[in-house]
């Protein structure tokens, strides 16, 4: 899987503003030297730091002792990740195909472990049990007006041999039911609830139809359950080249686009639902775990679903009559797109072997000072075919970090806080070997974790870009600065901003797979965007609550979950030299090295606070928009306002300190109250009709999939006009923000108390 | 040919707004019993007629005792075009193909002739010899890298029995020279300055090489211009389907657009220069006229061009390499484009036969009181091949308004002023019966021509648009507020402006060939476009000064050129029951009446004042881009104004007259002199580097060919920062604006002595 940051695409503008001021107001008010009336809790815009240089003396959550030692182990570890090296790793990862639930993805797990070994790592296998299906039968064709067999495997190319394996899973949406149906056909465009809404106005309807819907514009699992919404009997899904095949470029082995033989395979799972082996809801999938029916599987679709290739896509269209399509509906294939139904009647048959497989994530560790704080990386390793950018980029750079880290563990040095790397299974298919591992281990991870670093697909370009949870925004940015962008010798974050200035985005209107966040806004600083669905960091941030980010180097990336992500298209156009592939392991280990050695861990109440506070806001706009709701958000207001009083005093407090050491027990005390303000976002509850996503700021949206929909009880109800669970869902977050509040004001009093002792510094 | 007003429709928002504001005022200051404080020079926004029904009680320009008589002409004139009629007529005008030149060419005009004289006028055939090319060989194919035919003939469809006729004449391009070539291949999008300077940006050079354009935005002339000037060897001209094929809807005989096999066939000659005859410069190419040498012919372009298919530009660009093509030059063929050159080599050959060839112009006459006062009407009869758009919608129409009028006379009426009708031959070729007829008769056209109204593609669906003079706008609104929009039965006018303010264009993102002006402004009144050129009122306006207009009812059009503009095109899609032919035949009858029948002619300089002064102030905007230039515009914008306070006074004495039927003699004056204004506007030099072309308002844009270019003199000599030049037209422009005003201060002056008389009313 990847991510589709779409949602912070459209906030658009404004919001990047907000959040870059606010950011940097941040960073200024824990400049060491700079009184509490020199820095302003909100910064002006004569305060943004766009043009000055990071200051080399300080380091954000450092103590001013602790940063020389701090850059020369980053100088080091930055001297480690090789691009030979990642090429080497990357080639033997993508040698085969390596479905989860499959001997290849056990290979794989079993050479990841044992390069962590190397490294100088504890490592191990963890192995679940996921119900995980496999195509059996996969058959498609076109019985009426003429018959035509559809369904066509991808077509090799003699300059890349690998895609003449035969071992290849054949096109399927994983976790499509078995069935068989043979009905006429209507294009319903993205399938999302709006497409649907515009065929009604048209008197087209979809009932017992099999619906034709090209991927893009939200997760497929999405359209997968609008589509069972409205009745239909099946539903096709096929890759337009308008969104990611010729249209946006030269096709596959020319260019890195989809060619018309390509599919996208992926799961169609309701991971919005819950995540994770169907039948453990909330528990791990270990073997002696019970587990329910599948018929009682929740996150389980209904209607049988098959991906096809544009070839065959072409095929249908070309047979459907019924009204010409909305202007925007058209895409790239030669011909006038119609709704249908018409002449095409398609027969699909899927026969899907559901069973119990042993998944194998791989679980590494370098053990810190202290092991009871863990700054956790992780990425899946299981992959549709090949899986060159999705996931084995990622895997390649965690790595090469894995072996800097190891490296400079064997030279002497040992991190204050414990390293895991967690490499997982089954991401495909639903996060699973992620999901179960949390499940397993979520009262630990919630006492011990202070951050969760994601990578997946880590690198099909060079255009850097990322989501956090606020707190960690700039923290992000600043690593960016240490890194060296491959091409031009400058930082990663003068690139990132010089080409969101420029508006540089993907040649595509509508690249299907983005792996990075790719805004198009123009202000001083590059914004991350918001984690919504989609990859690993699901379980920790949205079910247990740990300050998480993600990020990558994108670029133009048309063979997203089909034969062709392989390493011949790695080495031809996502990253011929592999040099950036080392660049992110340089990001990931700076990242590492900060969140595991800094004295306070540098997150950003204040820019969160305002966050949320400007969510709030926004909410009570929509909520205006239906009146008859009568919903009182004075109760949110307060605390809206309260949690960002108190941010501002916590930050205050810290910023309070002065000149000496701090204290090791009131330091981790303080440190344990900033990873616990994320946690006090949760509600014990969950939300409503989706009890397994528990963070009351975000969630991946019912209705989109992969991006993230803010304030999610509240805003969900208010979009089916249930105000019942909007008054409740509010009250739930208003708690949730006062706990959020509460552990701020705690830390202020802690650092208060502790005020003799010397403030960490910021990053600038 | 036809023509696109794409000028207008760049204009955009407040050009119409101006004119809609400004031309209501001079409606409102022409409304007796207004008294000059009451009527203000300038409108405001509260002044807008908008939701005012008409006064049935007046009409611009008739004297309150003879508006009964009028409308009772109007309504009867409206009884009598039938669409059953038109049918006919259009059956037989599209029977055979009747290309300029051959004799199905002079076998319609026969027709034609015959026909007004059934219906009761005088009717001749005009006979004029002009040098036309018709393709003797034409033959294109793929060289490299594989042997491929090209220009292949467009596919005959069972549906259409037209489309098996052996006469049609193969694609070709005319005033193309004869020649051979063989090169590899350039892509240049639409062939536009503006294209090749990014090509050279892209470091892809053309010089040598055979340039492959898509048709649109500006005319093939142009195309073929700039490729010569870029030193290309040959040009291919091909219609993608993003324009005017399946991307804008289903093709044809599907649906109303371009197939895969469609060719735009067309002129290339320089119209731009100067139209007609390209050995009879600016006079009449009679049988005895003196000929230059075809090598001083300045109309004539030098490279061989010639037009494709969409299918067959695919087996071009399908071997193309060099860089992908900027986002906005793909196209809607299913690959991605590049700009070349690369294996494709053509080889390009082209045999034409030029000669004198005899043309047929018709001309009609409907001899009036005033045999000294002519209104003419006009449209071609050449087509491509069967051209039932293209013009025999426009031929229809101006017939059945010919047998009404001529049932009127036979009823005993007998017009004010004469109606003359035209039906031009070579159209198609450059503008030839219409160029040759109006040189002939220049002076006598500038003595007795009243205005000029043009039809052309008059119905390919049923959406009103149009261009006019600015005098005339507001009489072409009054004309559609009488016309009944026969799908909906409420007014032409109204159905006009509801879908302009629904902002309802064609499907087609760029259709390449709407026959009339649809901007998508919203604002109070529906505006009309500028006339640019593009067909038989370029003479008219541009060389001899007559007030303007040109009309039609529009829709989605793809077969624009092709041998698919057939009749069954027609009765399929564009008018099936041919009511639009019938209500186009109601306008033009309406407004002949109108022109013919009163008192004092129903021009608006007021309007045409404020129009003028608006160019002025943005020529000084643009010419500031420019400050080296250091043009002097003080004596410009005291011209513009001094011709604005004429205007003003104009209208306010003829406003003054009161009671009293007018003096036949002084209205006559009055009359001649409402006419000369116009040609008041003509420079007598004509423009720099072309003549022929007179008016110093608009002229076709050098660089755009149909659509109209403001102020051309000025504004095209900035363009190529040549400030000699702008000066010179600066002074030119200065001196006919003076001209002008003078004449509007000698209505002033006969008007006030004539202050006793009875004034004419406006139309609401």
């Amino acid at each position: 899987m990847t991510r589709m940051c779409s949602k912070q695409r459209e906030d658009g503008l404004s919001a990047w503003r907000r959040v870059a001021v606010f950011a940097t107001a941040v960073a200024l008010s824990f400049v060491p030297g700079v009184s509490d009336a020199q820095a302003p809790i909100l910064a002006t815009s004569q305060d943004k730091a766009q043009d000055r240089a990071p200051d080399k003396a300080k380091i954000r959550g450092f103590l001013t002792g602790h940063v020389a030692a701090e850059r020369e182990l980053e100088q080091k570890l930055q001297r480690l990740p090789s691009s030979e090296s990642a090429e080497r790793t990357l080639r033997i990862l993508t040698s085969t195909p390596h479905m989860a639930g499959t001997d290849g993805s056990r290979r794989v797990a079993e050479f990841i472990r044992d390069q962590l070994r190397s490294y100088g790592f504890e490592a191990e296998l963890v192995r679940y049990r996921a119900w995980l299906p496999q195509p059996t039968e996969v058959k498609l064709e076109l019985v009426q007006p003429e018959t035509k067999a559809l369904g066509t495997p991808e077509e090799p190319f003699e300059s890349d041999k690998d895609t003449y394996d035969k071992r290849a899973v054949v096109g399927f949406n994983s976790y499509s039911p078995s069935g068989e149906v043979t009905a006429p056909v209507v294009y319903v465009n993205y399938g999302t609830q709006e497409d649907y809404r515009r065929l009604s106005e048209l008197s087209v309807g979809v009932e017992g139809k099999i619906v034709l819907a090209r991927y893009g514009r939200g997760f497929r699992g999405v359209k997968a359950k609008v589509a069972e919404e409205n009745k239909a009997a099946g539903l096709i899904l096929y890759s337009d080249p308008a969104d990611d095949g010729y249209v946006a470029g030269d096709a596959y082995p020319r260019g890195p686009w989809r060619p018309m033989s390509g599919i996208q395979r992926g799961s169609i799972q309701y991971t919005f639902i819950f995540p994770g082996d169907p039948l453990t809801p909330g528990v791990a999938a270990t073997e002696q775990a019970q587990r329910i029916d599948p018929r009682w599987a929740q996150n389980l679709p209904h209607i049988p679903t098959m991906p096809v290739s544009p070839r065959d896509a072409l095929e249908i269209l070309q047979h459907l009559d019924g009204p010409q399509v909305p202007r925007e509906w058209q895409g790239g294939l030669p011909l006038t797109y119609h709704t249908g139904p018409g002449q095409a009647v398609l027969h699909l048959k899927l026969v899907m072997d559901y069973q119990q497989r042993a998944i194998y994530d791989v679980v590494g560790k370098l053990r810190g000072q202290h092991d009871d704080e863990w700054v956790v990386v992780g990425n899946h390793h299981d992959a549709w075919v090949f899986g060159a950018v999705d996931p084995s980029s990622g895997t390649t750079a965690v790595l090469e970090a894995a072996r800097a880290l190891g490296e400079l563990a064997r030279a002497g040095w040992k991190p204050r806080r414990t390293i895991l790397i967690g490499h997982w299974d089954a991401e495909e298919y639903g996060l699973i070997g992620s999901t179960e591992w949390v499940e397993e281990h979520a009262a630990e991870l919630q006492r011990k974790a202070v951050a969760y670093i994601n990578l997946d697909s880590a690198v099909s370009g060079g255009n850097f870009g990322g989501s956090a949870t606020p707190s960690l925004r700039e923290l992000v940015r600043e690593a960016a600065r240490e890194v060296a962008d491959p091409r031009t010798g400058r930082s990663v974050y003068e690139v990132w901003k010089e080409r969101l200035e420029k508006g540089q985005g993907p040649r595509s209107p509508s690249a299907l797979a983005p792996p990075i966040d790719a805004p198009r806004q123009n202000d001083s600083d590059p914004p991350l965007g918001m984690l919504g669905a989609g990859s690993d960091f699901t379980p920790f941030f949205h079910h247990v609550g740990i300050p998480s980010l993600d990020m990558g180097f994108g670029g133009d990336y048309g063979v997203y979950h089909a034969l062709y992500d392989d390493f011949y298209w790695m080495k031809t156009f996502g990253d011929p030299s592999f040099v950036y592939h080392a660049a992110m392991a340089r990001m990931v280990g700076i990242l590492v090295l900060r969140l595991a050695e800094s004295d306070l861990l540098p997150f950003d109440y204040d820019a969160y606070a305002t966050e949320i506070d400007r969510y709030r806001n926004e909410l009570e706009v929509l909520a205006k928009v239906s009146p008859e709701g009568k919903l009182d958000f004075s109760a949110l207001r307060d605390a809206a306002a309260a949690l960002k009083t108190s941010a501002a005093r916590a930050q205050k407090a810290l910023e309070a300190h002065g000149g000496v050491p701090m204290d090791a027990t009131r330091a981790t005390a303080l440190n344990r109250q900033l990873v616990d303000v994320e946690q006090a976002l949760l509600a014990p509850q969950g939300l409503t009709g989706r009890p397994w996503f528990r963070h009351t700021i975000y969630a991946p949206g019912t209705y989109t999939g992969y991006s993230a929909v803010l304030l999610p009880g509240v805003r969900e109800a208010l979009d089916r006009k249930d105000w019942d669970t909007a008054r409740r869902e509010t009250s739930s977050l208003v708690e949730a923000l006062h706990r959020a509040a509460a552990r701020l004001d705690e830390i202020a009093r802690v650092a208060s108390s502790n005020a003799k002792v010397e403030k960490p510094a910021a990053g600038r």
